[in-house]
């Protein structure tokens, strides 16, 4: 894709540096392009065995029992997995220390039904067997024994009194808890398992100060993040009580660390090798474990390495899609542009166990903007539908859809300019948002700057050419995510003829192993060329959270930084050693050593590195880190629709992606997650949803049922990367990958009430729905 | 094996370690008993090739031309290499820095003919092919003409006027050269590829001053390794330029390295993946790389990876056994027994191109002693013979040979003890070796103190029970060895479990998995089974040289447990940060961290380790290192023999090998080193050789007709581990494994003569020569 139309507007020092801002190759380019890239069903072992799930065929139900012993006859069948053979993990809050805590309980028994199956495809049974036929075929012969139970698909059902109980152990607290799977010893139970409240000045006073107010609901649908990639996972348990997994994931330390938990194993006997990813968006994070217990302990019971691969049909099923949402906004402002409250309350489906996105909803929905009086109660509820998954800035969109909707009915009412109206408001630097931390650098202003002043924003906004029945409109939309950080790990050894090999702990599911060598690259003075990224097994690297959150070029980009650094510290003593000076009077700039002084003594790297062996051994730096100074990311976007008023399609004419990217290291890779984000949304917005019938079965599990917007259905989507750097980067970088998918629901929505006039509510925005509108 | 007679002699302070000196299972023991360890010709790739190698059926031939039309036009085969298709590397000597150098032309053309074929075996052609049939049938459509050329076999016969040239570069030198293939610019045509000489004192004068003096000549011939492993690579060229390998080495750096230079590559364009090894015993360091350029051009020419395995034939005639020899010595000494000269003339076969061991032989023959004149003279001559590979303390087990047999004719002489002897001759820290250096801190002593006082060598001497035609007698040999040292990289990674990650880039031949983490675990006062050691690919850690010249567990050691001090420096310093006290006021001791004052403060690794994500982040420590003070190995076998005069055949009754370790770290490897080492030098001193028809064919090229001992040959070995720590390493190691084959071939002569009263002075003392002798 070549993108035409990006312009960088606001890069204060473009010539600090020589690497950052260019546009290597990707080192592993060729290797994904010839199909040498190995993927997790990629993953082959002699005698190795096929493994195979059986799902449960009821959204909710009872397991009596399970009888395995015809599965178990069938020649061919090596071993039989049910509940039974997998350790039963408390479903108590595990502290995971450093103010971390998980329920490994749920995650364990959302890979294997234990007491009720919760979901119409969850886990109930597995078999390993020469052949992936005999698997399938032994499938057949496992006998459950259900009690099936009404099921509850609607979050706001499961809410209410009299509801179908998905957990017994879920009870209605005593007084707000903060803490997914949180609950209290007093009361009823319920499919609540987590209420949040946020509250900044006074609500009711701010609603009183408001001159205009508007008040919407929104409801939302299960999507799913489509990834290219199937799950797949396999496994190999040594006799000597190691455990090998090879999978791909979006955190290969994630996986073990889940893996061990759910097995009741320590981390050192686990290890994941990573394979190449073939998309993730948030669900292969540690969280999309599924497949690798299961596996392993097959593996355990049949001595032979087993490898269970899923069918786009069991991801559909089987997998996390992010959550379906009812939400409600109102927004009050002055008749002179000033927002004076902001109220929301969010209904999150968290599927068969806790834990939906809703969080993250609520500490981004209101984040552009300078609201003095709010208030946000959020519920995340269970219902019999798969649990939800992590999804690109998980929460944000359906909220970003509600309030970007209702701020684009303040402005039509103020009569305002969108952006105007929003650069009013506008949160910046020492924001107190509403959740109640103080906003540092960002750069919402610029970008908001920046589209102002687009091209694109001050182009015709209605076609005088509309052909009949077709009514153009545009729309705007802001998006707000606050990005990530974690503990991150790199290794940079030197050659002998100075190029540098990089081995690190995350996976590169966007891009990274160029923008982490560019790092090292822009440290060292060097062609990125010569930096050799690798992403190496969880023995062979120190411990790295994975790509995710928006996250990994910022923590592994330090990582990678202090490693380079530690190399220049090394080589500076090692000149300065050679010379008979001291460090401190060596200085590396751009590949060359030099003394400060003396300008006889100089030597370039890709020399010293031929004598490092002779001159003390070899130069190895590390770099781990745990950054705080996360930059957070906005974006703003602006779209052309076309609605057909006569079949209500709605086609993108034009589409604009402006964020603050902090720094884009490799510029061709931020651009390609804002245009994936960017499509993705529009997907969202128009077409994808979960449709499920009344007994809780997914009518649509294909891609051909699930709508997935193609390269045909959509224009090319500008960007434009404004740079605010982020003083937490010695670059500044922000992270760029979650934002882009944030506004376009509600850019689109805007753009269809611009064209036709109907305010669509609802998602996705799909023909039946407009025609609906329309009528 | 249970080695019931070990006993550690010299351990001065045995309660100062925890962890070395214990005899945990090896990490890697249960991979490798249940199969599950992957080894060279494991590997399998997808769409991979079999290759082929056509070899010389000549052992001396200029190539004409080669005609590879009808093997391309074979269904089936995909690529077709010959010497036109490798880079034409020159042979002339590259200048590898830090004083190394080498002469890439020859390995090159030893690796691919080019101008000749120069042995039997040598390979001219290779194909790959999509099974292996099909490419073996394809080597006889290979056309290739040759211009049969005489061959020379004895390196003595290939030193005379008038004998067949092997290279027309190698031209008589006008002054002696010192480095392997040197050659000068005068004089004529030879096959003389290089010439030693050393003097010390004088010798004359101290032939003179000699009551005694034994002169005799020795003859050697040519043995193999005979690892249990073949020879394997598999290769693949990916279409952007990187090569990467799979292959088991002793080095797979220094494979990396080797391959780059054949290819005419960059280093960092090359990456060798380290299988398992199976025996390499120093054919399988740097110089052992027959295989892998051929597959690597062969797979860059079809564009598919490559897997080339050797037949146990082609290991024979393909790759590098160790030199036959020819050997003059003449000793003299007073008749109270001490050495006043010596003398020796050495002719080693290099084979087919320059570069045997005679430059080990000569460091080493006369080391045991201290002897005020001598002078060593030495030649390392060409042959149309295989390449000589490095075997086990490479050129000194054929000069001990001949130097220990002298020494046992002198003490008879003399009437003295062999032991007595050796005591009143022995070299010591501060005696001057022959070649020029002195020595340090060496334990030649101790070890002939050992021996002196073992309860073997005071078990009667003969058996007054012989049977019929079957007489005993008993020898002993001291041996010596240099030891070596290199680069070496380790990275440890700590888990959130308190168990460590140990990464290395120096492959596993003899337990050294164990020993690294040993070295690990004793800095940090855990377990041994608490470190996982894994061993990683060329871009995945810093350069190390390999497990080769007894150095592994010296350089590689002291790099783990540099990277361990590394781990304890960032601990103490975590621990200070979350005490807020200074970093040197914490103390580290196994395992806990306190602060020296505050006895409130203390923290544990394990409960550290699992809160390092929150205090800062990962930590990984590294060490590199290049050491020097590496500590000399010495060694004195006693062995008692039972030869049958009927048959010749030599039984061994009983053999006892005591060694200076320096500090054995995991005694069992030790022990298995040594035992080893004593086996392959009983092997090599009755049964091995390489047979030669008169054509140059190996005429005994399979293990049925090369005899190897085996088991049931052998009785228990029995180990004395001296221990005098070596001042150059942490904990003491000097390194073990290749001096102990050094001493058998002598004290079975030795203890031969002792029982028969005839002097064997040609290698191997099989039947037919001890029945000639007998005669």
């Amino acid at each position: 894709m070549v993108n035409t139309d990006t312009t960088a507007t606001t890069s204060p020092q473009e010539d600090q540096f020589t690497v950052v801002g260019t546009r290597p190759n990707r080192h592993d380019g060729v290797d994904k392009v010839t199909g040498k890239a190995r993927y997790s069903a990629d993953t082959q072992l002699s005698a190795m065995l096929w493994g195979k799930i059986l799902r449960s065929p009821y959204a909710h139900a009872r397991i009596k029992s399970i009888d395995t012993t015809a599965a178990l006859d069938l020649p061919g069948v090596k071993a039989v997995v049910t509940r039974d053979d997998m350790p039963e993990v408390s479903p108590d809050i595990a502290d995971l220390g450093e103010g971390a805590a998980a329920n490994y309980g749920f995650y364990s028994r959302n890979v294997m039904a234990r007491e009720k199956a919760l979901y119409k495809g969850h886990a109930v049974a597995a078999v390993a067997a020469t052949t992936l036929d005999i698997a399938e075929q032994a499938l057949g012969l496992i006998e459950v024994d259900y009690e099936v139970l009404p099921p509850v698909l609607d979050p706001v059902d499961a809410m209410q009194e009299g509801a179908p109980i998905l957990h017994d152990r879920l009870l209605q607290m005593a007084s707000p808890a903060f803490r997914v799977g949180g609950y209290g010893d007093s009361g009823s139970k319920t499919n609540i398992s987590n209420k949040f409240e946020f509250q900044l000045g006074d609500l009711e006073q701010g609603l009183r100060d408001a001159d205009v107010t508007i008040e919407r609901e929104f409801q939302t649908k299960a999507v799913h993040q489509g990834y290219i990639e199937p799950h797949a996972a396999t496994a190999y348990w040594s006799n000597d009580g190691y455990l090998t997994v090879w999978c791909s994931s979006q955190s290969h330390f994630g996986f073990r660390d889940h893996i061990s938990r759910i097995l009741d194993l320590p981390y050192s006997r686990v290890k994941v090798v990573p394979m190449e990813i073939g998309g993730g968006f948030g669900a292969k994070g540690a969280g999309g474990v599924y497949l690798e217990p299961v596996a392993a302990t097959l593996s355990k019971k049949s001595g032979q390495p087993v490898k269970i691969t899923m069918s786009r049909t069991e991801v559909f099923i089987g997998t996390g899609p992010t959550s379906a949402t009812h939400i409600r906004v109102k927004m009050g402002a002055t008749k002179d542009g000033r927002l004076t409250a902001a109220e929301a309350e969010l209904v999150y489906s968290a599927g068969a166990f806790p834990g939906s996105p809703v969080g993250g909803a609520c500490r981004t929905m209101f984040a552009p903007y300078v609201i003095p009086n709010a208030q946000i109660v959020a519920f995340d509820v269970v219902n019999n539908v798969p649990k939800a998954a992590a999804y690109r800035a998980p929460g944000s969109p359906a909220a970003a859809f509600a309030v970007e909707s209702v701020v684009d009915e303040l402005c039509r009412e103020l009569n305002m300019d969108a952006i105007e109206f929003r650069l009013l408001n506008a949160s910046k630097e020492g924001t107190r948002q509403v959740p109640g931390p103080i906003f540092g650098n960002i750069g919402n202003v610029e970008v908001l700057e920046a589209a102002k002043h687009h091209i694109h924003y001050n182009a015709p906004r209605h076609s005088p050419f509309a052909k009949d029945g077709l009514y153009r409109g545009r729309g705007v939309a802001s998006g707000a995510w606050m990005n990530g950080s974690g503990p991150a790990s790199a290794v940079v050894s030197m050659n002998p003829d100075g190029t540098v090999s990089l081995v690190e702990g995350a996976p590169d599911i966007g891009g990274s192993r160029a923008a982490m060598a560019m790092h090292v690259a822009e440290v060292l003075g060097v062609p990125a060329e010569d930096v050799r990224p690798a992403i190496v097994d969880t023995d062979s690297i120190g411990y790295s959270s994975g790509a995710g959150g928006s996250g990994v070029t910022f923590k592994m980009g330090i990582a990678c930084y202090e490693a380079a650094q530690d190399v220049v510290r090394q080589l500076t003593d090692r000149a300065a050693k050679i010379w008979d000076v001291a460090p401190e009077n060596v200085e590396y700039k751009s590949g060359l050593l030099r003394h400060r002084e003396d300008s006889e003594l100089s030597i370039t790297l890709k020399d010293l590195a031929a004598r490092l062996n002779g001159t003390g051994g070899p130069i190895v730096g590390r770099g781990t880190v745990n950054p705080s100074g996360v930059g957070n990311a906005f974006a703003h976007h602006i779209v052309d629709v076309e609605v057909d008023r006569a079949t209500g399609k709605v086609e993108i004419l034009r589409y604009t992606a402006i964020q603050d990217v902090g720094r884009a290291i490799h510029p061709t890779y931020v651009e390609g997650q804002i245009q994936g984000g960017a499509v993705q949304g529009i997907g969202w917005a128009l077409n994808e949803e979960y449709i499920f019938t009344q007994d809780g079965s997914m009518a649509n599990a294909t891609f051909l049922d699930y709508r997935m917007p193609t390269s045909l259905d959509l224009p090319m989507i500008d960007t434009v990367l404004v740079e605010v750097p982020n003083p937490g980067h010695p670059f500044g970088v922000r992270g760029v990958g979650e934002v882009p998918i944030v506004p376009p629901m509600a850019a689109v929505a805007n753009a269809i009430y611009d064209a036709v006039g109907v305010r669509l509510t609802e998602l996705p925005m799909s023909p039946v729905k407009v025609l609906e509108a329309l009528k």
